[in-house]
């Protein structure tokens, strides 16, 4: 089995031109298949507030509404994900940027409203990721970097959250590929101590992680990203790791879930 | 030989959600290899207004200085290839949306200043069509679908007119295939009388494009179209046709120029 990376950049690397072209470097010399995805960092705020249109933001998630659409939709797919492309290009990476429109590549369905609308979020569908397009492409030697959109097959596009879509992505590839699913920001890895940057737990299992979550050394936003990465594994991701992006190339660092 | 129809949308029918959707129906069913070109009609334009930015003008060109640039390549490559993408894939067409920088389709190079700086805007780079990476794309069953943005192989997005994108593409697949360069635009073809949608040209050559020149009856924003038609024909592209969006399908129809 060939070796596949599936690496997701966090936003705040994304919002710092330097930290991104410096991960983008890295990123191009990354031995094997790869994949990048990403979502739109702070640019989609930005423009909005430019335009006097109100981000609206529910339990740490944004409401899509239809301006909120067009606007993820510019900056997702068409700034960020274009900026990324041609900055790859120029480190001879073959990048080729895709939503999840392009090529059919993922599909999503519009999330059912229950006690709260969510606009036009969407859901990654089961076994709807188009792996026969994506391995051609790796074969022929691309590298897909996938912007945080997507679509309902029926003409709809959908802003979906990136660590998902990686972690479809990585889902959906570890039957022909050895997955490796990293998620990288702008922290060592998971931290012991957040104030610390030494304090990386190097490994998190099941065991240790209920133990982690009851003393509250894990909480908030990386609760969901632990319960994603734990998700992958059990569908057959091989390892997945969280690390800094400047850590990139460096096998040993961050921390390792298995 | 295949046969193959790139097809470029003016602005006028990208700017109207209806005129775009029906042309989208229509191309999603022609008929054997195809390539889709579109700029971003009125929408950076508006978008630029809403910014409080002024969209500058010289000689019918727009000056794209750094702020612009990030408009266009949010509504080209973003908000107008993505929902084109979106309804082409609704319709069963496989499409696929691309920027010059994606898997490196088209290189460009950014306009030497002379007596006007155009800013980022790019002219492309003779022989820089990833015509190889092109015929995978074509032969798997997959419609490419390209924005007005190219870029110049060293991390700089250009904005490059869709007019000689749709050009640059024809001319570089003719070798390859049997190839149509069709521009679709709100009129029924090149008009004896603009006010007159029945007194379309059928045939315009080099001698009788002289006399309509001379006579006035070709004029304004209508030559450099022809003059770039007939720059593909002398360069190999079998046949370029001028017609409506809405008359796609219909085989005779439009002005055809050899």
């Amino acid at each position: 089995m060939a070796k596949l990376s599936i690496i997701k950049i966090g936003g705040n690397i994304l919002d710092h031109a330097e930290s991104l072209s410096r991960f983008l470097k890295h990123f191009a010399k990354v031995d094997g298949l790869k994949i990048l995805v990403h979502g739109g960092g702070k640019l989609a705020t930005q423009l909005a507030e430019r335009m006097g249109i109100e981000a609206k933001m529910v339990a740490g998630r944004r409401i899509t509404d239809d301006e909120m659409l067009r606007i993820v939709t510019m900056v997702y797919a068409g700034l960020a994900n274009k900026n990324i492309v041609a900055a790859l290009q120029s480190f001879n990476c073959d990048a080729i940027g895709l939503s999840g429109a392009d090529a059919n590549m993922i599909q999503a369905v519009k999330r059912p409203v229950k006690e709260i609308d969510y606009g036009f979020a969407g859901d990654i569908m089961p076994h709807s990721v188009n792996t026969e397009r994506l391995s051609s492409f790796l074969n022929m030697g691309l590298t897909p970097v996938f912007s945080a959109i997507t679509h309902d097959a029926a003409g709809q596009l959908l802003n979906t959250n990136a660590d998902t879509i990686a972690s479809a992505l990585a889902t959906a590839l570890s039957p022909i590929y050895e997955t490796d699913l990293v998620y990288c920001f702008e922290r060592k890895g998971v931290l012991q101590d957040v104030t610390d940057q030494t304090s990386v737990i190097a490994h998190i299992n099941h065991v240790n992680y209920t133990q982690l979550k009851e003393n509250g050394i894990i909480a908030d936003g990386m609760i969901p990203k632990l319960d994603n990465a734990f998700d992958a594994i059990n569908k057959g991701v091989k390892r997945v790791l969280i690390k800094h992006a400047d850590d990139i190339l460096l096998e040993d660092s961050g921390t390792s879930i298995r």
